[in-house]
């Protein structure tokens, strides 16, 4: 604590990520990376992008990726945003769409950087519980609110609400931002993208960092009604003109042009899942019912610490929030085939 | 105006950066960018670090970046902060270190981004004169204040304020945070990174975009006491876990390596501007004293909006504020000694 903090700093619980350490080679299933690397036609473009014009600044309105982006959606440029990673994005909707007397919700189960940007903004909020299966009940979202925002899957447990249910709720909270935070979406569920023509409320915010393998360029994006995407534009240019430099700008256009490679990750990563969650369900883990690219278990005879810490020892990194309703469970980051077939023999051996 | 945004987004005023056109080819004096590339090291480090290793998360405390830049600058990585670009590290000081009712004083002739994160963030503001020669009357900020704010060199005028200045403002302000933005202080003046040690107070705020000609890599600095550092931490760890990308890290490790090309370029840049001066003062116009990448310039004979739109017309982009005080004025980069050449030819013309 410093007497030069002002009180909003001297307020805040920030956000811990994942670690990244540094000590030595881990098998890192602890931060939902991409096992894969992305596309060589990302890579090769994010080179070609790295000359002599880089001391110039970047386009700040970003025209070239949005228009890139909007066709792949079928949208127009004006409905699409970039920003440096989906966090970023999620910080600008706070500020552009919350008031702090209006309490928003949000469910109590969810991605724990919510409530920090709650903080940090000096938004109120309320919670809606999960029901015992983690399923998010649709009816508590109409209530009286100021905002809405419910991650598709759901994080950190992978859980997916079928897309018509927000729907649901986008028409039951007309006069609410409804944003959606997909950034697991990619990973078998259906996007509420489709409805962006519908719901002038609704806003969906995906990113680079899962699906495309590009979480160390920082690159996230946000579609929705113009009006809404106006509204993250003024936050942004109140804040910084320039948020997304040349060489994530050139990687992440080529990252929607290669679709096959994209598919065949995706298709990878969500076999793997379905292979990994099987045998653990024949050790007796309880794996909640996962669309992302990570899982949520839990088992019954060995506390989650214990097998984190222990996991740890063995070299491999998962997570462990110590929160109510979940400090039993793990969350484990699908990684490639191989890592996965060690994970499954180290925790395998730990419960005997 | 959309009923969706928030209280805040609707006061809004954002700041507009100037062009980057994609329309044709200009000479671009319009945002202070470096005429010369970066060192080749620097995009030789940013290709090695483009690699299938772009998956994973950039390390979220910059450690490594921060360690380099806490030996070229004598001080430890614990008085190190890197970010998106320095308009993101000043957005998370205004953040972390000014309340909204202690209003906080800045000079009335500035960056014109500061009303802006003072409008985002609530904070109120005082501003203090400037004198007819655009200077800075130091005890204009030894009144009651929650925070101070000064470039130095000052923008868009060029003109520098006497590090030992900058020692008495810290030192008269032992409550309140003292935030010298040096993004020039590169060209010509004297950092206050020497007085870090001496006052807790003190924050310098630096930036790869001008004097290291990175404008397009996205990486700004600030340096200060643990404390101050450690509560701009906070807000950024409350925002966004990682707003420095791999690539970025990368290229401004290298950059504060190549010490030889760093100090060759800027003194390119320091006799260009010089020798412009010279040649501008004796076609009558009145230039500031600059110890900037850029002179403010100004012609008794022809307004300045007139002189910016027959500037454009012939390929050649400055800045023009409309703004009290310095509509008569315009803000030139500092481009090579060629770019430079025909802007004196063109604007020689334009006079007759």
């Amino acid at each position: 604590m410093s007497i030069y903090w002002s009180e909003r700093t001297r307020n805040l619980e920030p956000y811990v990520p994942g670690e990244q350490p540094r000590d030595r080679k881990y098998i890192k299933l602890n931060t939902n990376e991409n096992p894969y690397p992305p596309s060589p036609m990302v890579l090769d473009a994010i080179r070609k992008a790295c000359s002599e014009d880089i001391r110039i600044y970047p386009d700040p309105d970003c025209d070239s990726l949005r228009e890139t982006i909007a066709r792949y959606y079928n949208l127009k440029k004006e409905q699409v945003f970039v920003g440096n990673g989906s966090d970023e994005l999620l910080a600008f909707s706070f500020m552009a769409f919350f008031d702090p007397c209006n309490p928003i919700l949000f469910p109590d189960i969810t991605y724990s950087f919510y409530p920090v940007y709650a903080s940090i903004f000096n938004i109120n909020y309320k919670v809606v519980e999960l029901d015992e299966e983690f399923s998010i009940p649709v009816e508590g979202f109409f209530q009286e609110n100021g905002g809405i925002i419910i991650p598709n899957p759901n994080a950190p447990t992978g859980k997916y609400l079928d897309v018509g249910l927000i729907a649901r709720i986008a028409r039951k909270n007309p006069g609410s931002v409804v944003i959606i935070d997909e950034a697991y979406i990619d990973f078998g569920g259906e996007s509420a993208v489709k409805y962006i023509g519908d719901f002038k409320n609704l806003l969906i915010i995906q990113t680079l960092s899962k699906s495309r393998s590009l979480a160390g360029l920082r690159l996230g994006y946000a579609l929705g009604h113009e009006d809404l995407i106006q509204g993250i534009n003024r936050v942004k240019n109140s804040f910084n003109s320039y948020t997304v430099s040349r060489l994530a700008l050139a990687g992440a256009e080529e990252a929607f042009r290669d679709e096959d490679y994209f598919r065949e990750t995706r298709r990878r990563i969500i076999e793997t899942r379905e292979r990994v969650s099987l045998s653990l369900k024949s050790m007796g883990f309880k794996v909640v019912d996962s669309k992302a690219n990570f899982i949520f278990i839990s088992h019954p005879g060995v506390k989650s610490p214990v097998l984190f810490k222990r996991l740890r020892e063995k070299g491999i990194l998962v997570r462990h929030f110590d929160k109510p309703r979940i400090s039993d469970y793990l969350r484990v980051s699908i990684g490639s085939d191989e890592e996965m077939d060690v994970f499954l023999d180290v925790i395998g051996k730990l419960l005997v």
